[in-house]
């Protein structure tokens, strides 16, 4: 909106890129957008906040002191992917102090792959999005098996063969035959499900966060609540497992797929809008696929899913006389 | 042949690209191929030649509506790899009424991600090939551990770690010795060896196979035979498995490996001929190690091994003064 | 240095090129160099000395005969990944006359792999390095798991569960209060941290290496001394296994990432010192997680860690308006 702008524009350039950073998460360029974002970070959990803010702090001081493009930087676009990597090792791995070094060095690479990602798909002018703190978080988080001086948290899925997935969960497909029952189940998974994004267990953590999404678009926010319904709803039909998707863990990768392909990345149209869908629901199959594929090494998906279905979409999309990007 | 290609062209369009798509497994851009290709699906088992028709025409129609390039789906490029998505998902996963759901999202994500490869491969002039069936398939197979309404059959290797592998079967080492007796064995062992390539374990189907190629193209055949004798012989020198030997399945890789390498993107020569006997060997080896590799999530290597190597030879061709693409 | 070049020129070609082929993997094309690399390396052991000459020549042949680039072939480029091909598997397999010829096809397809990827990178200008041996290697090591007349040695790590690593060593945080007593050991550690580059647990062989990196460049020299005390103090720092540090196992990636950051690839500088140093760190990083990653396959990280981080570091340095490739 004309106002988020104007505002954004008002605050001091070195706290307005690092705000960006943050609002980059959700593809959101504003300051406004990101310090609601930052706001709900730390409602969520002080440690989660903390952290987000000296992930984002280190991957942006980084790409300035490396001498990467300043149009990028001030864009917030050196800000998300260390914004994730703060929260996201403090969730699975134990706290230390040591730790906040760790999540210091993380931010520091997660610049350093995105510039190299960045340059790496310049042919294809295809953005790299969040794979930079996927692929520095899955190095970092599996690397502490071998250091006695940081450890594994609970939450981080322990390796395995991934059969032991199977079967341990009560299935979902009950939820069908009794919606009344579950309305509040279904407001709880559609709003985590935006949470789970930032890596918070929370539902008002999800509302603000949709909130801040819809004072920059509302084209935006639309897409980010079809994408937390495909992600609860396909679950739901195919039976996965139900604790899972009440948590919204099956739903944030779609909200990521279908906010890049309706909004951020494609020309927004009724036929963009239809692919978007189709995008979500497969991101749904990638991300189980994936879970299970990186069982034995005990990682989570983290939004890969959400990067490989992107991908795929776009690439597509650039080959079709439909579509182009924006 | 030159009656062959007169037949495709008097074929009604729509019935004509969607039998070239069949066609294209093992590169016949050829109607007529392409039927023989489909009724050998149909001898091979009724459900497999349905899953093929359902995956050939849902990726074909995919293409058309995402509006990718008339002349690649004319030519068939866009069916191929959902005529392999169908018979693989019935093969390895329980036939179910939702799997027909499944093998049509399926084939419609091997769409995308053939546009997709495309769009990457074009500065490099290299082909796609069966990767996509391939992504495709591994992504939605390693799935169904997280759904319930979806079952793995019992084809699909159990989850594990590689050394189990080890030591199952008897070595087929034995074969060199007693080439009387073992007639019989080998002339299975190379048929099924050209009939896996969609699936049948059936000596029936692999001679159907081998005469469609033969319509389309005698070197292609040639190519073909020496490519399951390579699969043949090859695991046997080493020791492995006779049991997939005699299945078949060591061969299936090098025979599409010698037929793309000897026959269909480099200009045919000794030399080319030559070097499509080294990547056929070497198929066999890149075979047996991603089957390993694959293990600990359950996944079969399906044509993957045919498509490293493939990809391999042709951009290392590329930088050779003796060869050129066709 | 300027004598070491003469010498080099004075040597005939074939004899030149193979011995630059070895002095290729420190990134020094000298035949000097390159032939006190192969004395240390016979030093080391007969075997891996054979097996690394086999290798050099068979690869080296093989570009020729492919017809690859005559001008990268006399810089010795299609060389050091056979080079590393040999010793590799006869350190990781069991010696039998039949792996002689395993190495000799593995060679074959380290100049077919690495052909590939020089024409995947030109685009980027990013050199290929030592990721052709890594991916050969990998590829005929566990592919032994099929095949009867090859077998596993013990060097090379079972497959498993990560979590198996942790645990199963005294961490090695001890040497940081007791400096007198382990002045040797840091001793041992930096030296053979230089040496297990090519798989020598060896002190003579690692001074015999840093000797004829030193002919080479002093610059070059220093990088290597500062890439294993990088590789010695981080996991001690980090509590990692103390017996893997003593071998020199976390060192030999960090040598050869700050030999290519801090002097190959960029323009030498205090700037490309520095980031030299980060890379370094973070490959022990990147080796720890990719060691855990790979254990469920019961592979070897090689020089992987080193591949991944240079490219990350050498694409992103591309984007940096600080630094330019050499």
């Amino acid at each position: 909106m004309q106002w988020a702008i104007k505002l954004d524009m008002a605050i001091p350039r070195p706290i307005r890129v690092i705000l960006r950073g943050v609002g980059q998460v959700f593809f959101c360029g504003n300051a406004i957008t990101g310090l609601i974002f930052l706001i709900a970070l730390y409602v969520g959990g002080i440690t989660a906040g903390l952290a987000a803010t000296v992930g984002v702090v280190a991957s942006t001081i980084t790409a300035y002191v490396l001498g990467f493009s300043e149009d990028d930087i001030d864009a917030g676009l050196y800000g998300f992917n260390g914004t994730l990597v703060g929260p996201c090792l403090f969730l699975f791995l134990e706290n230390t102090p040591l730790l906040w070094v760790y999540v210091v060095f993380a931010s520091i690479l997660s610049s350093v792959v995105l510039a190299a990602l960045i340059r790496i798909l310049i042919p294809y002018k295809i953005p790299a999005s969040t794979s930079p703190f996927v692929l520095t978080c899955w190095m970092f988080m599996i690397a502490v098996y071998s250091f006695d001086s940081l450890t594994r948290g609970p939450v981080l899925p322990a390796p395995g063969i991934p059969e032991a997935i199977a079967g341990t969960d009560l299935p979902a497909t009950a939820w069908l035959s009794m919606a009344n029952e579950t309305t509040e189940l279904w407001y709880v998974a559609l709003t985590k499900g935006i949470a789970e994004v930032m890596f918070a267990d929370n539902v008002l953590v999800g509302i603000l966060f949709l909130t801040g999404i819809a004072i920059t678009s509302w084209r935006g926010a639309v897409m980010a609540l079809c994408g937390t319904f495909v992600g609860v709803t396909v679950p739901v039909l195919l039976g996965a497992s139900q604790n899972l998707i009440e948590m919204g863990l099956y739903a944030f990768n779609p909200v990521l797929t279908m906010m890049a392909i309706g909004w951020v990345f494609l020309k927004p149209s009724a036929g963009t809008a239809l692919l978007a869908l189709l995008a979500g629901i497969l991101t749904v199959i990638c991300q189980a696929g994936l879970a299970n594929f990186l069982a034995p090494a005990g990682l989570p998906t983290l939004t890969f899913p959400f990067v490989l279905t992107m991908w795929m979409f776009l690439f597509a999309a650039s080959m079709s006389k439909h579509w182009s990007s924006q």
